[in-house]
């Protein structure tokens, strides 16, 4: 269920949970002492807390005879100090607590907020004084497994089950929209399943991609509202019915709120309730909507749909540059990556460029679209190498973890890498060296020194973190233009990597996703303006009446 | 007043900002996006609330239109999310703080806060919504210089100042204990003319050290209870009457707790109001006392003190050791220190060692003795380069950064050393390399991995951080034992560097500073048996009866 692993850095050790938890589909556990790094996870903590990631946030607090004493001692806020000023702080970022203060009943009290864990996808904390730690507690509970599953009230799954297939039966062009909350909560088998049996057009969000495979036959593309490719949103809207799955609408996985579903034409399959063109079933959890669909669903009632077909994708201007282009690597990337891969878009032009690589079967695509920390990836991409390598001690396929950041992301976390060389993982990063902030850029201040970061010379990144010298020149690797990056990807080292690949790619500052330009011009011809005036491409917005 | 840099790690701008602060006596201030960049920042703002230094930390949030529609803006929490639960959560780590909703009362608002955090001497917070970015507000209140004096009831102090002479004036063995609070109220002018007036033995906690000169004749030694140098805790207690001024009393600076001041023997100055031997005068600020003080002061009835004789220091058995010890290098130290030096210690060995390194006349020290997060000292001495660049332009002598961290404290924050790189700062940074966390493992689990660390070759820090060959071979030395190290510390270009210093340090992983053995062995004979098991040295506790 969880890992356990040395990382003093908080925010750091918070981030690599996440990623853990996101590839294992269960929880991540990580230990912190009160204060100091509890403060410093905070910002971690509440990444998964709006991405709705298992984690679980062990804080090792002062004695209970200090905290009733109010002793200032060390980490402590200021004279007569409440030592659970900290606690308070996290309220916000999690969806239960063991606020232990005594052994009597504290296995029951960790017990339910791990189900709440569970049941809520989202961060737990457990308070543990120090006092504590010694204690005996009965280990009964012990003798049976936690029981994990949600309360499930058949009759209501039933009725939102038939008020699903019955509006779906009715229509005469339905589609499915897969979204993130189904990998949230562990339905991607069924929803896999659902999608084969119905055999009608599949779109999916920002942050749903990869939970359906790519090549079945029936997926159409990414929907994101106006920022989406030639011709989607057009064959999105002539769906009569849309069953939205797991939607998580926040402005980043919306096309900043563009994109559509009239309620009237919309079946929503939420985190716990099921609302069918407006009308809403309560404690139907999405899995066992699922499950209760594949079960009632009578195929041969399903509309046949004939499949979209999209017009071919827009040319850019810079197709034949000799530079490594936004318009040429997501694309490129794709016949790098392999089936069971694991790929990272840290928030930046990596997050808003992937959505244009297509997936092999398989992959898991991790980004905080909604959080978007920047920073993240790097040590959540650690923890994923400490999931996959679980995985494949209990059998499971292990693909490869393939980080793609910034060089302005990976500045923040960059001694995450240190950790990787110790544990010996073999993840691929990807390192977009566009000297700085360009995600800032074309947002605001192009040109302002607040988007320059410090140069690092990634040469020196494995050496610094004590890889041997000869390995570490063997394991960097540094892409000036599109044929030396190709030279890269074809080498045996960097596909099949046994230890950290480094592949520094050099790109233009002002380059950007044209998702990316695109998401920024929803918010007006003054963002546009302010776009085209800096230098940037901006793609005019497509404009479908819903 | 404050200053203004680009850094995109919050938590390393809130060290920064903290450092800049103390070293202009002044306030620094920090910018960041709302939720992601705020919590990233809130363990360094926590430092700054409980060590009392002023930090001004502005928040840019989403519009008004977005907060009052509960929009799902990325950086927010969850479904329909609250904007302010960022805001909500820093309560307790900030003493004041300007939620600007409107610009009107706005300029008024942030003028409160600002005094806030200067009579506090504690962070405040602006928090700004981004559509009152370009509003206009009137600059009529900018024609006269803020005022930051507290109101002072000028019959209360003089009450305070005349009961403290009283007492004063009666004893026969008086003593005067400098702690902390006098250099973050601004009245390290004050205390030293005072010592001097005063002409009596004079103490210092470990945070109060280097506010007065130790030059001064009367100057005894560093007192912090039982972890205090040989014949010092004796000799405080040998005075009848303690004037303790700017007490910070938390557990590490107080020798966990068995730092000694008998209520009737004792006449306090606070921050807000002071105690004679029991009886309390409030509303009396720390400065305006010590000015009545001053003013009033008669010193031919200030009783003459015959200055204590300590005994010689304990010569340790591993005095003729080679390599590098805890016993030597802290007096080695002290021959490096030129006056006008900011001398850091690193919260683990170097904070427990430095209190033996004699400072020279105008010191600056700064470590984290109460708040005591681990990687605090990289980015607070970058924060210390602006204020000493400061400094300079403003015609004050120009001391040197002198930033002593350790391995694992560096590792958290290492990416700092890249913005000093890149802003031409000249510190000298010296790494303890122990392989680990030796301040945990002499509290506990010595040999337990968790105390390890990621190794890393400092040779290839400077180039990491892009500083070319050649000047970053000129500026890395690698001390194995004493004797390198001392021809290092001769080196014209440490001494007075143009240019970051490296010099890493290596030493002992079990090797402790005395005081760090002995303020853990005051915890009892437990902790003192799990430290001489494990292998580390402890002294015999002083014990003298108050």
């Amino acid at each position: 269920m969880s890992m356990m692993l040395t990382d003093w850095s908080g925010l750091n050790a918070a981030y690599a949970t996440d990623g853990y938890a996101r590839t294992t589909g269960g929880a991540g556990c990580f230990v912190t002492t009160h204060g100091v790094g509890e403060l410093s996870a905070l910002n971690g903590v509440a990444g998964s807390m709006t991405e709705q990631v298992k984690s679980i946030h062990v804080v090792g607090q002062t004695s209970r005879k200090m905290q009733q004493n109010r002793m200032m001692i060390h980490h402590s806020i200021g004279f007569s100090p409440d030592h659970q000023v900290f606690s308070h702080a996290s309220k916000a970022f999690r969806c239960a607590a063991a606020e232990l203060q005594s052994e009597d009943g504290a296995t029951e009290e960790i017990d339910r907020v791990l189900r709440e864990c569970f049941l809520k996808s989202r961060p737990v904390y457990i308070f543990l004084p120090i006092d504590l730690v010694d204690k005996h507690v009965p280990a009964e509970a012990l003798k049976k497994p936690l029981d994990l599953e949600p309360v499930v009230d058949a009759k209501k799954v039933e009725e939102a089950a038939t008020a699903v297939l019955e509006a779906l039966y009715a229509s005469k062009h339905p589609s499915i929209f897969v979204d993130c909350l189904v990998q949230r909560y562990q339905a991607d088998t069924e929803i896999r399943e659902l999608v084969d049996k119905l055999a009608i057009p599949i779109y999916t969000s920002n942050m749903g991609k990869g939970i359906v495979d790519e090549n079945n036959p029936n997926y159409v593309g990414l929907y994101n509202g106006m920022p989406s490719g030639p011709g989607v949103e057009a064959a999105y809207l002539r769906s009569d019915l849309h069953i939205v799955v797991g939607n998580l609408p926040s402005d980043t996985n919306t096309g900043g709120f563009t994109r559509k579903s009239p309620a009237e034409k919309t079946v929503a399959i939420d985190a716990d309730s099921v609302n069918v063109q407006g009308k809403t079933y309560t404690k139907a959890p999405i899995k066992a909507v699922l499950r209760q669909l594949l079960h009632k669903l009578l195929p041969e009632k399903v509309p046949k749909v004939e499949l979209p077909k999209l017009p071919d994708r827009i040319q850019e201007d810079d197709h034949d540059s000799k530079l490594i282009t936004q318009s040429w690597i997501w694309h490129r990337l794709a016949n790098f990556l392999q089936p069971h891969d694991v790929v990272f878009g840290e928030t930046g032009t990596a997050a808003f460029g992937i959505p244009d690589t297509a997936f092999p079967p398989h992959t898991q695509w991790i980004t905080q679209t909604y959080y978007g920390s920047i920073g993240y990836a790097t040590p959540a991409a650690f923890g994923v190498e400490m999931a996959l390598t679980r995985n494949a001690a209990q059998g499971k396929p292990r693909g490869r973890t393939v980080l793609v950041t910034g060089d302005g992301s990976l500045m923040l976390t960059v001694q995450e890498v240190g950790n990787m060389v110790k544990q010996g993982c073999k993840p691929i990063i990807f390192v977009i060296n566009n000297a700085g902030y360009t995600i800032e850029r074309v947002i605001h201040g192009a040109k302002q020194s607040y988007n320059d970061i410090v140069p690092f010379d990634y040469r020196h990144m494995l050496p610094f973190f004590n890889m041997p010298a000869e390995e570490a020149e063997r394991n960097f690797h540094r892409a000036g233009n599109k044929e030396e990056l190709e030279g890269i990807l074809g080498l045996e080292g960097v596909r099949c990597p046994t230890q950290v690949q480094v592949v520094e790619v050099m790109m233009e500052a002002m380059d950007v996703p044209w998702r990316l330009a695109t998401q920024i011009a929803t918010r007006g011809p003054e963002a546009v303006k302010e776009m085209e005036e800096a230098g940037f491409k901006v793609r005019q917005l497509q404009k479908v009446e819903g």
